[in-house]
């Protein structure tokens, strides 16, 4: 954390120096000062200046004259969280098996004897196992309001366990690992990953702890689609799901959201093809996608009422004159984004945000793409009903029952989310979500409905919190929750 | 264009010999191929090889090591529009006076003796003032199908002109002009405009052709916005105003879709702060910016629609093995937003771009932000009614009423848009538009009938275009206007 704080400091000083001079055009300057610009330049100096830890020896280096700072990620704290090495090959949609993984992991409550009161949490894209403070990380967690006693996953009753994703970099194999086979980071040799695959890494965890049922399986945005995928791969080994945020199937405008997000990151030179765990990271490449998923994770409503169009303060303003606009950021929003790129971008390693993302994208539950992927229906669920059509008036909402005459994708998704269609699911959107926007949660709930699920639940939230509401939202996001659970 | 042609035929022949190599992982290879980067440095080495015609002499280069080539907008052919040069300083909100200045322009059909049928139709970002096809240029312009006789500007009756903003880069003085003063390219140098800079340009421009009074001003997206400074600034001089797509005030999340975009192009090396003119200009970070653009001028809707989860096609896939996918674009939607951007990152100047996109930021038509910015509210329309909550029932939809408790915010744009409330309005939106949502286009009718003005007519139209709706209904945008300015 030193060398952030150093970097910050920095920034700041900088900043404050030159945020008078910020497109001040006079006769001795000939060229503007850009400080929204110049902060990269400064943040690359000092990264080169801090060599943070020393190179793990196990790492070659194929450019060794640059010595290579050590983001937070790239020096876990094992002792934190606990990590399961398994040294049997994981099973790929894509690609060849990894040759052995390993999947860090936290978890809150006490496992009943009869191990039946288990509930597999699953996270969003960025977020590590720690959901919430540990005996062995105090540190408040991601979803720390969400889990304790009495709480939406309530730990008098239930064994909370939370995982980091294989491709993540917070203890779970992924691009920032060592290759067994070669001795060196994976980088961008590491193998395309799916959902599935996350998945398959969590039972064999599961499997490790003697559990062989779920109580629920639960997540939020990329989460979501861990939960569905949970059930569908083993329906029979998991009881109830949640997914708030999530998808059965990616949609071309979230594709398109991440890919801008992959395209600015993979134009960075420092990405170097994803090769530069011993050089610089990208750390400019990440700082902008950030910002851009920034504007995804909230909504427009949410800053109109927060930020509507005020501007940054200026110290030197003359009463007399207009205030005099910059190039770099003016308005609040502006350096709302800038600051959230800049918290991030050496908190996450880059090649996980590119492969987990493209691993949402790929996420589609129709019958066609599973069978184009060779992903079998499990034959358990090979008897369940054909299609229905008439709404099922279990659900909570009445506002939206299945159409009358579904389109084809939809008939695709349901023939696809067979194996889910006797698991009580409960879906959760929210309508200001412009990632996973409402219409493709009331397109997983018609899909379980089509399929024979008697026991769906569906919740729309208004409010202006967006895509983040799950993170926000204790009171309806938890409470649904702890109603569906209980 | 020869220059675009031939990075284009090249990229296209590297994409089709690498595309099925596009991430494999062999033994013989460790590094795996992204076409979609690599594409970049292509170009780059083939801008670099190629000398487009000559460096105008009056540019003084600081690198001269570097030779560099010129896109299109670096050699305007001023054979194929009209140019007016004011000799004159030209009054800027936020800054000196230019010195002097150009505005290109060409016109459509024919100015009446009385000169009483002009209109002045406004530009969207991007745009040059070639909205149709002329003598002078034949070529099909932005709006064809909106410009010739019996059209929504039907030059049988109305003498229209169209003019390249000042700040943009097809003729108009911008940042790629010289500065009389130096000699060399304004770059960052240049001072930075608002909309209403650019409308007192176009009265200049009106002034020398002896036009006095418009008959209308008509305007989509900055379009838009130009057409209501136009008539806030010269009330007595329009007619009437057209406004699609527009805003009165632009909103925080439209501000940050921009910001993102001005974020990637700045943090491309190659925009060197805005002084790349003799040098290799910033193709990959204009590349990223119009990407996002382009995510923000369509909607999700239509690539459900257009797209859907589409794959593009591979040459060598088996049969017997899932597709494997690539961390380069896979799906339509991400080829889409690659070819568009390739599209444009020559064509445009990405000053102008950045100058544009603030200015555009920087409307804001409210009391507060106009006499914050000393822009006095003109003395003919002190005289204006107070203002009035009660609905007027001219509108052509009476599905929103202004509110019956207006928020702070809308009261104090109804102040600043008193001079506006005489003038017959036609407001315009799209439902499915994301960067000026009807939210927007709701406020500025709104605003008008608070303020007294009983001519408003407001539309929205349903559909799936999103913001370049206008470009793309001929049916339902050119139909309003032509019933508007009949």
């Amino acid at each position: 954390m030193s060398l952030l704080n150093l970097v910050r400091e920095n920034l700041m000083n900088i900043s404050s120096r030159r945020i008078s001079r910020c497109f001040s055009r006079s006769a001795t300057s000939k060229r503007p000062h850009f400080p929204c610009v110049e902060a990269h330049a400064v943040r690359e100096s000092q990264l080169r200046q801090t060599t943070f830890g020393s190179i793990p020896s196990s790492v070659s280096s194929t450019d060794s004259s640059e010595s290579g700072p050590e983001p937070p990620y790239a020096r876990p704290n094992p002792k934190s969280y606990h990590v399961y090495h398994d040294p049997a090959p994981l099973e790929l949609t894509y690609a060849s098996p990894l040759p052995s993984f390993d999947v860090a992991y936290e978890t809150w409550g006490t496992l009943s004897p009869e191990k039946d009161n288990a509930i597999l949490l699953h996270t969003g894209l960025s977020a590590s196992s720690h959901a919430a403070s540990t005996a062995l990380n105090p540190a408040p967690g991601w979803w720390e309001k969400f889990i304790g006693p009495g709480k939406a996953l309530d730990t008098n009753q239930f064994f909370i366990i939370c995982t980091n994703v294989v491709g993540g970099c917070y203890g779970s194999t992924g691009p920032s690992s060592i290759d067994p086979t070669t001795g060196t980071h994976y980088a961008t040799n590491f193998p395309i990953v799916s959902i599935f695959d996350m998945v398959r890494a969590q039972f064999r965890l599961l499997d490790h702890l003697g559990i062989d049922t779920l109580y629920a399986s639960v997540g939020c945005s990329l989460g979501g689609m861990q939960s569905l995928a949970a059930g569908w791969l083993h329906p029979e080994r998991v009881g109830k799901i949640v997914s708030i945020s999530g998808t059965a199937r990616s949609s071309p405008s979230a594709v398109a959201m991440r890919y801008a997000q992959r395209s600015v990151l993979m134009a960075d030179p420092n990405w170097n093809y994803g090769f530069y765990y011993d050089k610089l990271p990208p750390h400019t490449g990440m700082k902008l996608a950030r910002q851009i998923a920034t504007i995804t994770y909230r909504s427009g409503p949410e800053w109109d009422l927060r930020f509507g169009r005020q501007m940054r303060p200026v110290l030197e303003q003359s009463p007399d004159k207009p205030r005099a606009p910059a190039l770099c950021p003016d308005f609040l929003i502006e350096t709302y984004l800038d600051h959230q790129g800049e918290q991030f971008c050496l908190k996450y390693d880059a090649n996980s945000l590119i492969y987990i993302s493209k691993a949402m994208d790929l996420f589609d539950l129709t019958a066609s793409s599973l069978s184009a992927n060779h992903l079998i229906i499990p034959s358990s669920s090979a008897s369940t009903p054909t299609l229905s059509f008439t709404p099922h008036q279990t659900s909570h909402s009445k506002s939206h029952p299945p159409p009358a005459n579904p389109p084809p994708h939809l008939i695709d998704l349901a023939e696809g989310m067979q194996p889910l269609s006797k698991i009580p699911t409960l879906v959760l959107g929210v309508q200001s979500d412009i990632l996973f926007t409402v219409e493709q949660q009331r397109e997983t709930a018609d899909a379980l409905r089509m399929v024979g699920n008697e026991q769906v639940s569906y919740y729309e939230l208004g409010g202006v919190w967006g895509h983040d509401t799950f993170l926000l939202d204790v009171l309806n996001v938890g409470g649904a929750i702890r109603g569906f659970l209980s």
